[in-house]
């Protein structure tokens, strides 16, 4: 029966958490910064303590690699997450994924395991998608989903060049993105909902992650007089509006669905008190574990827009900003995930993955799946991001099991 | 049988409306700025042209007033209304109403007409208020409702004090606002509105003026992400500012409701697209012509309030901005109105009058009404704003008719 080394690993954790503090005190580590780059030295050196061989690739993942004689030349197992974050992040956010793998392949090692096949820990590059877009952008590359070349000349938000700041902080590597085909892939990560903590689960077993569709409205209708205009002569944008953003939230309570929709953003024009809108801009936000099931929701939303220019007699226009399908998990290793969690006693449920991950990314090249723990009160990006501590170490737990298994440990 | 001029009322209209032209060569004469004195100075000069003797008041209200040895100290039948503008304004607004005053004394002098009252045609300060605040502020002072030394107090938006800039354009009178005791007062106007026009009728015999509800909401929510956040565990400030929206426009639409709700603001925080509203910031502008009606709205609208921070379980605040009564005109005058309608062939209605008006401040210390004009497609404070000469005509007659017997001119 292997263990981990549970102290370590949350010194570790901790220990990563006091870096990348910016001039206001806040934790901010964007990808390929200086305070990043304190946070990539810090885990890579722990890598190299661990005896794993570090390898970064050109996009600037770095990888941890634990290979011996008898399983070089098989596909390795690959586990991690990311290490950067949002502005004024909390410190479990993608940290927790990457440092725990870490902990489960160097407890394996000085253990004096035998694997079936390589273990490779990896941070991936700009996940969080703060300075440089899109997200995900690391695992994205690796699995083939963007030219590396096209990735390392994206602009950030200041102007600099993602290939010219890996540069700078000595994170540019020379391999290859996709040199190590994956055998599977594992990513441990907190929930950042609400659903585990309220309903008292420890484990979750990540099936599938959200689709996610995002769409710009804008809505035209004619600006009159708040007084002297009578109902029945209005064309009111900004009622129109409200009247999307009241259906969309019906279609989400409606018995058995899994959609959520948001709309974050709203406008209006010429936005004074007495004076009917004009024009209503706002976005709209759907998400669905089924693509089919996504789709009906934006052909409903398509219908209602459709229905409204007739009876409000507005003019609406929509812009698709994002569309990413949903992404189905592998179901063997989430019966893994469930098995070990029952076995050690610890309440599991399926989960699906609200937010954007790594592990999308890698599901295009390779059996994936991921594990949750719980997030207090859902909270995440953000200083009161928590997870107790009983909870981190149990989900690195049934994480070591999975890995055990899947790398036929002896 | 008295006539108007009707050629000298409609030159004295478009004479008026090609002045104020500001910088972008938009019609903008906003009160006692150099613009306005051009207005001002035509006026007055047109009033003298008339034979009226022209009084200035403290606050700057233009009077111009014809008595006779014979009615001297009777009460004056008033008429009148204002020749400041919004900005980019269109030419009939308050115009109007003035420079038809004038033509029917002008007409009545010169056709050696005996009334029994003196007639004055008064041109009231600051209607619009888009410099000083309140709006119809001079028939507020005039009307006793507003100190004058307040008023001239008044720093505009541009930082300047009226007092100081009516002095400037040299329009300080010395004369106290209310040395005139009205007999009555009766403003002609255009709608402002598209009832008229959309339905057919040439004169609208006004018979009382909205109550106007302003209040800012303010509701706060839990800013939560959009992607790990189930429906059911959202508070949602956006959705449930769309929801009072909706709300809203349902009691509008309610058979036999005269009411109108207008949201022009809104603003969500953080305003970002994949985050769940924290805080919702919006206006609600009510009105009803009716003060039990507009109270009931106000109470469907805090009872509706309290209802959602129950369901939706978020906190609500409410500040009110604005509240002015419903005011009645003089069911006899607006009688007369419907009376010479009818002896001319021409379709008329009651109406209500959507906008703020000065009359509904004269209304506060002798028996008062208005008359409406048709704008066509309801369009006003817009260089569209256009009613058709014939329309023009037909009011300014109707507006004699009602003057003559009003002053029992012989």
């Amino acid at each position: 029966m292997f263990k981990i080394n549970k102290e370590r690993l949350l010194a570790h954790l901790f220990a990563l958490g006091k870096t990348g503090l910016d001039a206001e005190g806040q934790r901010t580590r964007a990808c390929a910064s200086d305070t990043e780059k304190e946070g990539r030295d810090l885990v890579s050196g722990w890598m190299r303590e661990a005896g794993l061989k570090v390898v970064v690739d050109r996009i600037g993942n770095i990888h941890g690699i634990w290979e011996t004689p008898e399983n070089q030349g098989q596909k390795p197992l690959m586990l991690g997450s990311h290490i950067d974050t949002v502005i004024n992040a909390g410190q479990y956010d993608g940290c927790y994924g990457v440092l725990a793998a870490l902990e489960i392949i160097q407890s394996l090692r000085e253990a004096g395991a035998a694997t079936a096949r390589p273990l490779v820990v990896t941070a991936w590059t700009n996940e969080e998608g703060i300075r440089y877009s899109p997200d995900m952008m690391g695992s994205l590359v690796y699995a083939g989903g963007m030219k590396c070349d096209d990735a390392l000349a994206t602009v950030g938000v200041d102007g600099t060049v993602l290939g010219e700041e890996l540069r700078r902080i000595g994170y540019a590597g020379t391999v290859e993105p996709g040199f190590l085909k994956p055998y599977a892939f594992v990513e441990l990560h907190i929930e950042q909902g609400p659903i585990m903590d309220a309903e008292g689960y420890a484990i979750g077993a990540v099936e599938d992650l959200q689709g996610i569709s995002w769409q710009k409205i804008t809505i035209e209708g004619v600006q009159n007089h708040a007084g002297t205009t009578p109902t029945s002569y209005r064309i009111d944008a900004g009622v129109a509006a409200a009247k999307v953003i009241t259906y969309m939230r019906q279609r989400c309570l409606l018995p058995g669905s899994r959609t959520v929709c948001t709309t974050g953003c709203i406008a209006f024009e010429p936005n004074a008190i007495n004076v009917i809108p004009s024009k209503a801009v706002f976005t709209v936000d759907v998400r669905n574990p089924n693509e089919e099931k996504l789709r009906e929701e934006e052909k409903a939303l398509a219908d209602y827009l459709a229905e409204l220019e007739k009876t409000d007699k507005v003019k609406i226009t929509t812009e698709r900003l994002s569309r990413f399908e949903p992404v189905l998990f592998d179901e063997g290793i989430v019966t893994l995930v469930e098995k070990y969690a029952k076995k050690r006693g610890l309440r599991c449920r399926r989960m699906t993955s609200g937010a954007g991950q790594d592990a999308q990314m890698l599901a295009r090249i390779c059996p994936t799946a991921m594990i949750f723990v719980p997030s207090v009160n859902g909270i995440s990006h953000n200083p009161r991001e928590f997870t107790k501590e009983e909870d981190l170490l149990a989900g690195a737990e049934v994480f070591l099991d999975v890995v055990v298994e899947m790398s036929e440990a002896k």
